[in-house]
C-alpha cells in the first residue's frame, strides 16, 4: 500500500484495496476539478466482470449512487454481502457480463478505496477531512475518464446508472458526448430540486451537529460522528422508499409486542427498521464522504453549465438514451425524466423514455423490478445490435 | 405561581402563565390517562377571544398542532409574532369572534403554561423529563373536557383544528359526540401512517443523539439540545411543505452570492431557510415536549380503539362535519381525510368534505387559503343557524 492509501475508519480499516483493482494517478494526470482545485496525487478503486472484446467495444460503464460502492455484483468485503446490483448484472442478466465488460468505479470524494475525505493528505499526512476539495458530479466524471483513458477504452458501449449515478451518465453524455456509444440514466434528474437539497442540508446538519464529529477532523482525533450520521440515513432512507411500500411492509404494526409501551421504545416495526438501517450504514460509510456526495447532488444542475437551457447539454449528440422513472418515486419523480426527455428530443437525440410501475419508491431501481430488467436488456441488445457487437 | 407551575428552560421562561389563564386541577379531578397512570395535579394554560353567550351554547375549541400553542389570535410572549391563526379567527373573520366564544388551550404534555415533561413533578421537586407519563390525542382531549366542565359549558358549539388539531377534533368527535355540535377536522387523517411515525422517529433519534439532551434531564442539568432539536425541525419542516412551493419559493437560488462556494456553507437559499426554521424552533419549544408530541400522534389510531371499523368510533354521531384536505398536502394526504369521510357516511353522519386546491402543503391550514376561509365561514355560518346562534 503507497501512502496515498486512504486511512480509514474504525470499521471501514477493512478496506477494499486488496479486493479492488486501483488506478492511482500522479502529477502527470493530475484531476482538474470544479472548484479551481488541481488533485495531483489520487487513486480510483473500481471493479470489472466480463471481459473487454478485442475491439475495445464492449464496455460497460456503471455509476454508483450515494452510498453506493465499486462492488456492483460480487461480495462486498465491508458488508460481507453480495453486489448492490447483482440482480441488474452477471452471467445472463439483463447487462450480461458474458458480452459486455462491466466496469464500476468508486467515485471521487468517496470512501471504499477512491481518494476522498478519509483519505491521507500527502501534504500534511493527515487525513483530509475538509480540507478535501468539494466534489462535483462533473468531476466523478472526469476521474472516471481518466480511469477509462489508462483502460485504454475510447468509447464506452454505455453508462448507465439510478439515482446520483444517473446523474454521472448524464454527465458523461454531455462531458464526452463521442465517447458513449449508449446511455442509461435510471430514476434521476438533470438538477437536484429544492427539496431534495433540502433534505440533504437536514442529513448534513444531523452529521455537523455530532459532537464527534469535532469540525471533520474525527479520523485524527479517534471519534466517530456515529449518531449523527445514522439520523442522517434514517431520513434520507425513508425518501428512497414510498409511502404505499412503508405501508405495505410495516403500516402500524408493532414490534414484538401485543401494545404499545408507552414509551419513546422502538414500538413499531417501521422504527426499528429505520434504526437498523441507520446504524448498519455507519459501520459502511465514512461521514465525510457523505457531506461531499450529498453536496455533489446539491451542486448538479447541467443545464446552469450551458445558459439554463438543457437541450444545449446534447446539442448534435449521437448517444443513444434510454430514460426510465418509477410511478412511485417521489425524490427523482417522472416529471424529472420527462425534463430529461424533453431536452434531448430538442436536441434531436435518440431516445427512448418508460415510466415504470411500481410502489418501491426511489430505490426500485436497486430491486427486483421485472419491467426494469426488460426495458434494459431491451435497450441493451438493441443497442449492441447497432454497434455491431 | 404554584409550585405546579411549569419550570421552563431558557428562552421559554418567560412562560406564558402571565398573558394566558391558567385552570389548576388538583386530586379531585385527576386526570387519567391512557397509559394508566392518573396525573392529580396538572393544569392547563389557555385562551380566549370573545364572549360565552348566556345560553353558553356558541364555544369554539381551536386545538392546536404538533408545536402550536394556546396563542391563536393574540401576541405569543415568546416569538413576540401574533398569533398562528390570526388568519382565521378574529372579528368578521370566517370564525368570528363577534359572534363566537373561542378557546384554545395548550395540549397535556405542552410546554407554554400546561403541564407536561418541563413542569415540575410536585413528587420530586424537579422537571419531569422523560418520567412525565407519555400523553395520547385521547389524553389531549380529556384534559380539554375537564378545562370545558371548569368554564361550565356543556356542549361546544364546534370543535376545530389542524394537523394533530384535527386529530383532536376527531377525538373529541368520538369520545364526547353529544357535546361536540360541530366539527372542523382539517389536513388530518384518523391514524398516523408508516411514513409519519418514520419522520416522527428521525426527529426523535435526532433530539435523543444529542449529549446535551441528557437522557432526557438536561433541564436539570443545565443543557439544552438546542442542535438536536433544530435538527429535528428542519427534517419536519420540509413535510410541512411541498416540493411546489419549496420549487417556487426557492428553487435552486443562491444565498447573497453569484456562485457557489464549494464548500458546506448554506449557499442555497433553502438551506438558509431552514437552518433559521431550526434555530427559531428551539427558542420557543422543548425538546421533550417535542418527544412526547410527536408520539402522541404516532399512537393515533382511532379505529384500533373500535375493533379496527373506524366508523364505529362515530356510531350514532349527531355531530355535523366538515372535513377538508389540500391537493399538495403529502403528510396527511387527501386519502385520509376521505377515509375519515367514508366512515362518517358508513355512521350516518352529516359530513361535507372538500379538497382544496393548494400548492403550499400541509401548512396551507394555517396559511391565507380564500377557499380554506370560506369553507370554514359556510360551514359554521350553517352549523350556526342549525343551532339557533
Amino acid at each position: 500500500m503507497s501512502d496515498l492509501s486512504p486511512s480509514l475508519a474504525d470499521p471501514l480499516k477493512e478496506a477494499n484495496e486488496p479486493s479492488s483493482l486501483v488506478a492511482r494517478f500522479g502529477p502527470d494526470t493530475p484531476l482538474l476539478m470544479d472548484c479551481g482545485v488541481s488533485l495531483d496525487h489520487w487513486q480510483i478503486a473500481y471493479q470489472t466482470y466480463g471481459s473487454l472484446n478485442a475491439a475495445r467495444s464492449n464496455a460497460i460503464l456503471v455509476c454508483h449512487a450515494l452510498t453506493g460502492d465499486q462492488h456492483l455484483a460480487s461480495r462486498n468485503p465491508i458488508t460481507g454481502k453480495g453486489g448492490w446490483w447483482t440482480a441488474m448484472i452477471g452471467p445472463g442478466k439483463p447487462i450480461d457480463t458474458e458480452r459486455f465488460f462491466v466496469i464500476c468505479s468508486n467515485v471521487i470524494g468517496g470512501c471504499t478505496g477512491t481518494t476522498g475525505p478519509a483519505s491521507t493528505n500527502a501534504a500534511t499526512g493527515k487525513p483530509w477531512g475538509l480540507q478535501f476539495p468539494v466534489v462535483t458530479i462533473r468531476d466523478m466524471v472526469r476521474a472516471q475518464r481518466h480511469l477509462i483513458d489508462s483502460l485504454g477504452i475510447e468509447s464506452l458501449f454505455c453508462a448507465a446508472g439510478g439515482s446520483m449515478g444517473g446523474m454521472q451518465v448524464l454527465q458523461w453524455a454531455a462531458s464526452y458526448p463521442e465517447r458513449v456509444f449508449s446511455a442509461l440514466p435510471l430514476a434521476t434528474g438533470a438538477k437536484h430540486s429544492a427539496q431534495n437539497i433540502a433534505f440533504h442540508e437536514v442529513g448534513r446538519q444531523a452529521v455537523m451537529a455530532d459532537p464527534d464529529w469535532r469540525g471533520g477532523r474525527y479520523l485524527e482525533e479517534g471519534t466517530r460522528p456515529a449518531k449523527g450520521l445514522s439520523v442522517a440515513r434514517m431520513g434520507a432512507h425513508i425518501t428512497y422508499l414510498s409511502e404505499p411500500a412503508l405501508h405495505r411492509k410495516f403500516g402500524r404494526k408493532l414490534q414484538d409486542r401485543e401494545a404499545p409501551t408507552f414509551s419513546f421504545d422502538a414500538d413499531f416495526q417501521v422504527e426499528s427498521y429505520l434504526r437498523y438501517q441507520g446504524v448498519s450504514f455507519v459501520e459502511r460509510f465514512d461521514a465525510n464522504s457523505y457531506l461531499y456526495m450529498t453536496r455533489a447532488m446539491d451542486y448538479f444542475d447541467l443545464a446552469d453549465d450551458h445558459g439554463g437551457v438543457l437541450a444545449k447539454a446534447f446539442a448534435g449528440t449521437k448517444t443513444r438514451f434510454c430514460v426510465a422513472s418509477f410511478t412511485s418515486d417521489w425524490l427523482f419523480p417522472t416529471a424529472d425524466s420527462r425534463a430529461i426527455v424533453h431536452a434531448l428530443n430538442a436536441a434531436g437525440a435518440s431516445v427512448s423514455f418508460v415510466e415504470l410501475e411500481s410502489d418501491k419508491g426511489h430505490d426500485a431501481f436497486l430491486l427486483e423490478e421485472p419491467n426494469l430488467f426488460a426495458t434494459t436488456r431491451g435497450f441493451i441488445g438493441a443497442a449492441a445490435r447497432a454497434r455491431g457487437i
